[in-house]
Order: C-alpha cells, then sequence, then structure tokens
C-alpha cells in the first residue's frame, strides 16, 4: 500500500521538514497577516499551520495550552485579571477561564479574521470561552494596546508565532516590549509565552528571549514542553515579578488546583509542573552561556 | 533557494514522515538481520537507521544513551558486572564502563556486520569501549546466550530496535524472555529499555510492555525521554528486583555521579532524573488502564 | 524560499513520485467507485486525480483529448453515432461534438457522483456539451449497456482509468470486451483508447493491450502522446475495422478538419498526426515482441 | 508496504518536484564547476544530477544522445570533424564517432573533474570513446578555445547544462556565442543543442534560444523528443548552414544509416526523424510568437 497522496510539507529551514498525511482540507487563506491553514491531519487531527509553522494540533493542544496559562496563574494567589496576547485558538482563553478567580480576561489578537476562521473550524478548543462575559476580544495591536492602556493585569499570557521576518509579532520579543508589559503587571504579576525549540545546539533564540525577558522581570525560568506536533521539543519561559514557580511544589499545585475547582486537566499537575521546570542538564549549561539582547533597535527574525 | 535534493524519509506508519536532508551517504546495506542506513544528515550529523527507522544521531545519542544506561547503574550499590542487549553503536557499552565500579560488560549483538559498521562509521560513539579489557563482544541471539550462560548480571541493559515484523527482536520482548532475564540478575538487579512513544493516544506499545515487565519485576518504571531525531517523545522504562528510582533523590544522584567519577555527562544528572521520572498527568492516567500482556505464543510486532 | 507546504504526490509505484504543489484544494471523495481528488495546482492549474492518478489537468488535458478523439473520427467518411466510454470530465465528449456530422454522443460513465463533481468544479472542460441536444449520458456499467443494446456507433471512444485492482475498468481491458464492442461498431468503424506509458522497458501493459485488441480488429496502431502532467510519455491505441491512420496523410487530415468545421484544435492536425503516428524506433521493436492477451479469465490488473 | 526511505528530489521552480527512490548512492560532490550527483535509482538506473537536475539516465540516455548527435551528421554529406560542447558523461562522444566518416571528434568540457567521474562510475556510457584515437578531449572553456582556434568543423554538437544563474554555460547560449559557432563551421555546417521544456505555455526559453540562432543561421528546426527522466518534454534545435533536416526523408536517412554502417541505434532511424520535427500544433503557433534575443549583454540565466 502506497502511503497517502496529499500532504503538508512544515519546513525547518532546507534541511528538515515533516510531512504530515492530510484527510481533509478546511481552509487555506491569506489573511491580512499570515497565511492560515487548517488542515485535518491523520496523525494529529485538525491542525493550524500559520505562514507554514504548526500552531497546534487537535491531539496535543492540551500540552500547549496548559503549560503555558497554569504555571503563570498558579505563581498569583488569587488572580482577576490576565491578558492574553495572540492566542487566536481561543485555547488560551479557554484554560485561563477555568480559573475560577478570574474576572477579567482581555485576549488581544491582531488578526481578527484568523480569530473568526478558528471559531467556525476549531469551535472545540475555545469551547464557550468566547461567549463567557468575563471574555473581551480586541482586535488590535498588542504593543499599541498596551501602550494606550491604564489596565495593569495579574498574568499577561503571550501566545506568538515565533518572530518570523516581517511579522508583527517580531516587536513583540523586544527588550522594550517587555518593559511595557512589566509596568502592567500588578505587584505579583507573572508572563509566560513560548520561545522556540530546546534541541540541544539549537538555543540561541531561547537564550535570547530569556535573557531579554530578564533585563525587566527578576525571576525568569525556562520549561521544557513536549508537544509531539511540532516536532521538536519547545521551551517556554515563565517570567515573574515575585515568585518562583521553582519553589512551587507538587503538593501546593495540586491544591490550588482543587481550591479553584480545576478538575478537567490532562497534562498539568504538581508531578508535571516539577517535569517540566527540571531542565536537562545541557539546557541548564546553555543558559550559563552569554546571549545578546533582543532590541527594538536590534530585533530578532526567524526564516 | 530550494532545499536539499537528497533526502532519508522516515515514515510512521503511512501518513506521517520525517524528511532529513542528507549531507553525505556513508553506507546503505542489508546485512543478515536488517537494512543499514548510515547518513551524515544537516540537521542531525551521523544518523544510523535500521530499517528506515533512525536509531541514533550524532546531535542527540548522548541524551538516548545516558538516559538508558545511568539509572538503572545507580540504582545498585556497586554494579560489577552488566550485560547489554544490542547496542551496536557501542554507546551504551561506553556510558556503562564510565562506572568505575564495572568489572565486566557484556554486550550480545546478533548482528556483527552492523556492529562493524558501526565501529568503522561512528567511531567517535563508541569511544575506545571496544578496546577496553573488561568489554566482552558476543555475537549471538540474546535469548539464546541468556538460556544458555549460567553468569548473572547487575543490571541488563536491554537496547534493541522495535520489534518489527519478522525481526529477531520479537522475541526479546515477551514475558518468558523478561523471566529469563530476571532470573539472570543479582538480588537487586535492574534492567531498562526503549518501548515506543509517548504520545498522547498512541502509549498502548509503552503500556502493553510495561505491564509485561510487571509479570517478573515487582519495581517497573515509565520515564519519558526527549530524543529530538526520534521526532517523537519517548519512553523507557526501568525494571528492578529491590530499589525505586522514584525514590533517588537529586541530591543523592550526583552524589553517586561524583563517587563513581563520572564527570562528563551531558544530559543526565539528579535535576534530569527527576524531570525524567515525573511523568505527565496522561502517561499517568493511561498506565492505569488495562493492557494484554506480551508472550511467546501471542507477541507483538509493528510494522 | 522554501518551497509550498501544500503538496499531491501522485505514486508511480514505490520508487518514483511526482509532487504538485497545491494552490487550492477543490474536493476530496470517495464515490461508490473511486477516490476522487480535485485539485488547483500551481504547475498544471485544476487537476482530476482518481484513486491517486492523474486523469487530467487543466494545462494540458486539451492533448489527451485532441489525441484521443479526432484520430479514430477522421477515419471515418461521416461519423454519425459515437459512444463514449468513461470520459466523465466531459472534454471527450466536447472534442466527439465538434465534429459536425455527429448526430448522437452517448456516454457510459458508471460513476455519476464523479461527473457532477467534473460539471461543478471543471465547467470548462465539458463546455456547453452536456447539454447539446446530440449528447446523452447513461450512468451504468458500459459493458453491460453494450451486452444489451442494439445500437451501433460509428466509432467507441474508451476514456478510461487504467485497470487497477478492483476497479470496474478491468474487465473493459479484456478480449471479450473488444469483442463486444466490435460487433457494436458500424463495417468502418474505429475506436480509440489510452493504454500506458511508452517508457522504454516498460511497455508490457501496452502491447498486451494491442495484442488484445488484435483478437478482434484488423488494424491496430499505437500512437504516442505527451501529456506533461502524465509525467511519462504515454500510449495510445487505434482499432479499426477498415481505415488504416498511417494511411491518412497530412493535407487530408487538414482538409478533413476544414471540412468538418473544426478549427479551434490546439494540439491536434495533419502535421500533429504524422508525428504522433510514427513511433520511435524501440517502440517499434517492443510491438515484435510476443505478449500474453488478456481475457475474462486472466485480467490485466496494476496497482 | 511504505516506499523508499532515500529520496533524490529534483525541484523544477518551487511547486513541482519529482521524487526518485534511490538504490544507491555513487557520489556526490562539489567540483570547481558545479554540484555533481551521481546516484542509482530503482526507476532509471544510474543517473546524472549536476546542480540538482537530472541530465540523463542509463535507461533513457540514448534517445538524449542518439537524438541530439543524429540529425545534425546525417545532414552533412561526408562529416569529418566534429565538435562536441560539454558532454561530459562521452555518450555524446560515442553517438559521433558512429559515423565511419569521421576523422577527428573534439570535445571541449570545463570541467575535468566530472569527465573523471563520468569515466569511472558511467564507463558503459562512453564506452570505449574516450581511447577512440579520433577523439581529443581538451578540458578548457568552449567559448575561449572557438575563439582562439582557427580549426572548423562540420559539425558543433553543443550538449550543455541550462544556463543557470552564475554557470559558465550562460554565456553559451548568446547571439555572439552563435556567431562564433557559425564562423567555425564548414560550409554546410550544423549545430545541435538541447533548450529547454516543450510544455505548452513553457517555451519561453525554447523559443528564444531558436530565434537567438537565427541571427546566424539560416536554417533554424526545433525538433521535440521524449526523454522520460527528464519528467518533461524536451525541446532539441537544430541550426544548419545548408540542409534542412524537414527535407530529409524516412528512406533517406535509412539508407544514410545504413551507408555509414550505424546498426546499433535504439531510438533513431527514418520514422522517429519524421516523429521528432513534425511539432505539435501549439509548438508550431508558439513559434511565430515574438521572442527576445540573448546577448552577452543581456544574456538569459535561470533558476
Amino acid at each position: 500500500m502506497l502511503p497517502q497522496n496529499r500532504w503538508f510539507i512544515e519546513y525547518f529551514g532546507s534541511t528538515e521538514a515533516h510531512m504530515h498525511g492530510i484527510k481533509e482540507y478546511l481552509l487555506s487563506k491569506q489573511t491580512q497577516f499570515q497565511r492560515v491553514d487548517l488542515v485535518e491531519t491523520f496523525g494529529y487531527g485538525c491542525c493550524l499551520f500559520l505562514d507554514g509553522k504548526i500552531q497546534s494540533s487537535e491531539k496535543d493542544e492540551f500540552i500547549y495550552h496548559e503549560a503555558l496559562v497554569h504555571p503563570p496563574l498558579l505563581l498569583i494567589p488569587k488572580p482577576r485579571k490576565v491578558m492574553i496576547i495572540g492566542g487566536a485558538e481561543g485555547a488560551t482563553l479557554r484554560e485561563v477561564l477555568k480559573h475560577k478567580t478570574i474576572e477579567k480576561a482581555v485576549m488581544v489578537d491582531i488578526d481578527e479574521e484568523l480569530v473568526n476562521f478558528c471559531k467556525k473550524f476549531l469551535p472545540e478548543w475555545a469551547k464557550s470561552s468566547f461567549d463567557d462575559p468575563r471574555s473581551e476580544v480586541i482586535y488590535t495591536d498588542a504593543r499599541k494596546y498596551l501602550e494606550e492602556t491604564e489596565e495593569s493585569f495579574d498574568s499577561i499570557i503571550i501566545d506568538l508565532t515565533e518572530p518570523m521576518a516581517g511579522s508583527p509579532a517580531v516587536k513583540l520579543y523586544t527588550k522594550e516590549f517587555y518593559q511595557i508589559v512589566y509596568q502592567h503587571l500588578t505587584p505579583q504579576g507573572t508572563i509566560s509565552l513560548q520561545a522556540g525549540t530546546t534541541r540541544p545546539g539549537d538555543t540561541t533564540l531561547l537564550m535570547m528571549i530569556a535573557k531579554t525577558i530578564e533585563t525587566s522581570f527578576p525571576i525568569v525560568r525556562i520549561y521544557e514542553v513536549i508537544i509531539p506536533s511540532f516536532d521538536l521539543p519547545w521551551g517556554m519561559i515563565l517570567g515573574s515579578k515575585a515568585n518562583d514557580p521553582k519553589n512551587l511544589f507538587c503538593q501546593e499545585i495540586d491544591r490550588l488546583l482543587k481550591e479553584r475547582e480545576i478538575q478537567d486537566l490532562l497534562y498539568y499537575d504538581g508531578e508535571t509542573h516539577q517535569a517540566i521546570f527540571s531542565l536537562p542538564k545541557f539546557l541548564r549549561e546553555a543558559q550559563k552561556k552569554p546571549s545578546r539582547l533582543i532590541e527594538d533597535a536590534h530585533p530578532l527574525t526567524i526564516n
């Protein structure tokens, strides 16, 4: 039996690629900001690709979104207001709203068309989150929004694509941007974001972002999350004004999840927290090396 | 710029595949037992493929081999004799010999031709291990060897391909085989092996192997290791007669590594141990479900 | 710049394949009879694939359909009634109707759903042919239709997929079938069909079909047509009761086309006729070798 | 059964590609002038690729080389001296030497390393041609050679890669170059060359080259040759000072081949000649359109 005829090939540079056999094509559109492909694959169910790069898959989006949201929110005793930057699928919003302390979740995504595609084709990802009275969705540039608002948030969850050349995400990875973010956080405020692969030898991007965040935040922790559809192991970063996620222990996390009545997680709990914040030795060594800072005048872009 | 012309495509079933751009072809041969491809890729350096499946890569073989070897050896107070089943690259042997307590390491691989290819093309992997006076390499069927020998080992490291249909590995995954292994271990004896992906929804193989090992070993722990060249997160299993790796804490591991004068590890240490033995929630849930046993009369084979 | 992410890969056995970059996915459906993929490619415009094999493309369907239709119709002084077997796209019908002598064109295709897809997605191929009062479309098995009808035709154009294992096309390639066809032709009647690649060394299929047709028809001519989207050069066969296409010369063809008021051909005319019926030497040599016959009891199937 | 793991992918722009399953890797080297890949494929036997583009394959090189050589040589009553530009595989030389009138064949190829690879890995292609006392091989730039020599040739066979950007072939496709070539031909002299695809809609390159040759040669004929490994139908061009290949008829060609004692051709003879010089209608139409000229100051390069 020959393999599938229909493939979506995600290229990692010009020398590595992953081929996904396609079950059904849902959508392929160029929005004002990016190319959107919604594809049902055999291996990962529905997948969202932006500019050819996988963003999340039906099979393992729970790993990405739980890991992105719960660590920064559990570090705060009683998170009330959360901002989400990006997060078009609505799944980050879904996880945020699981914390019953949340009173307001503001999601700022630049690409309204993309959000509407996700609502239509991936309704299971946001579930009812977009209709939750605590949710507010604003379609604008997140940096501009922050520069103009006087709101403060307990946590700002940054759920962006990588800073591909020409993308509006580029200026959301700079020292200046993280300073603006810092200024809009409450005293125990936290941030989290995805920040590139942790593959040995290829962590330059991750380390640059971490160092850049350290110019604003006193506590910065890399954690490693395995989202199989990403093909590569992935780094996330948590920045915090006051509390260290390495001091949040198993039992405390399980107690907090219970207290906030979060029962339906599939990936994250105390033991998972311990696993993901314990980095393999080579990553800890890589962290010790100097990295350049990302600045508005010297931004970071990838191809 | 167009991508590479030369690719090695590893298929995962008929609906997913990973493409590796080829820098140089080193070898492609059918031995008596399997197809061997040695390829220098752009992304992962030299790679060994058996029957089209990646076994290890220059870039991250250290992760695989350190994770396979050190947990079972550190569980034993003073490991003297170790058997390796498979392990053609010599890198498992290399890691075993790092423990200065080791007096004898017997490697049993069925495929002499493959071992010779690895010696020739991947000399950096075994380093000088094959010449170490403590090493003995025997080219025969490992099950036959164990059935006939009266030797006992402190640890038996099983470094095999997956049980592909028709492969001699098939009968090295059964209940009966693990019983034979058990009988050749000293009272605190341990085993370890790689046992398939931990991707959510696809852990049937891993769970069947773990359950099967439980019929012989009182302590069986799955641990999760990320070897990027494998494309998928991977499960390893540690079986133990007496000691539980979950009770081996960070500081104790770092102390033991120091005591045994193991200084050059890149991946494994106390914190890494803690990370890999702390499983994500969905894997712990999957472990609770019933699995069938693998028996000589009902073996497991994959395509 | 990296290449496309979205590809349709047509496999030729397990060792050759052609990759088409996809611009837009139009349809992918399993009908009762076959898998239908309608894809807009960058290289060939809209393409129809059945069971993963290309049938025709926007860019070069004119070559296929003009070559299939005009030689058999020009061999007959005044063709009135033509039957088309298969031909779902409607383009064979379109070419047939260009002959102003035609009074009736009966198209028999087993797959109504496929014909409807073609009408919807490839309207430019049939143009107004399906609405032409001379056209009749019957959805049934062509062999059954011929066995039951008492109609005679001046030409029967066989526009089928290759006889893939399990396909209803299999019994439309046998000696017995061609006998039935023969019996439904008028005294100067002709047939034409596509019959596999002419690639050197790979003409077994083509030669078997030609030999099988020779059991019914006194005049059988292979002609070679280059349809670039087929990736390989292709053989067509013309069977004739009375007239030999090798005796139809340039000027006569051009005169006949004029007489029948056929002005809009892009591919076929007298000079093209001469080119396609003049075979390269190796094909003429291959024709001299013995071939087995295809019979109902020993049909031909390909994978 | 899954397909091959090892592929050579030839890209045609960024939206079409052909995948060749690899049986054995023979060589992959960057010479001073180009990337050379010698690969044994399952579908086409040994193949030579230069800069990722197929040049010739074991299975069908006879088509390419017979078509390139015999038409220009048969147009000349008694060809004595022939120059070959490029032609590293030695197969063009092989075909030239079949004409028993030949007294001297000078092959000028810029890439000595490539010629040596071909001698070593493709010995069946040149057969004994390089050792023939009538052969002379000169490793230099062909244009420079012609500018400096006072020799005249009866035919100059141009067997080059396409004018890829940066390639030394670029200045061997210009008006000025063809003038130099013209000046080195005897009064009935001829040239031939391959000149890009004849795919409908994609013949700009072919037509530009033909128009450029017309600035020097009174008779210029495009002919179409199907070399399946090229994936696309291909155009060759014959330029002639005095005789027109369209006036060379079947029987005359067969008589000449006999007279010159050329008996072992597999592809070319009178009927093949008639086929390849009879172009499909769309190509004849495309020839009527204006094309720009290729000049040293405005060369042609492809990607």
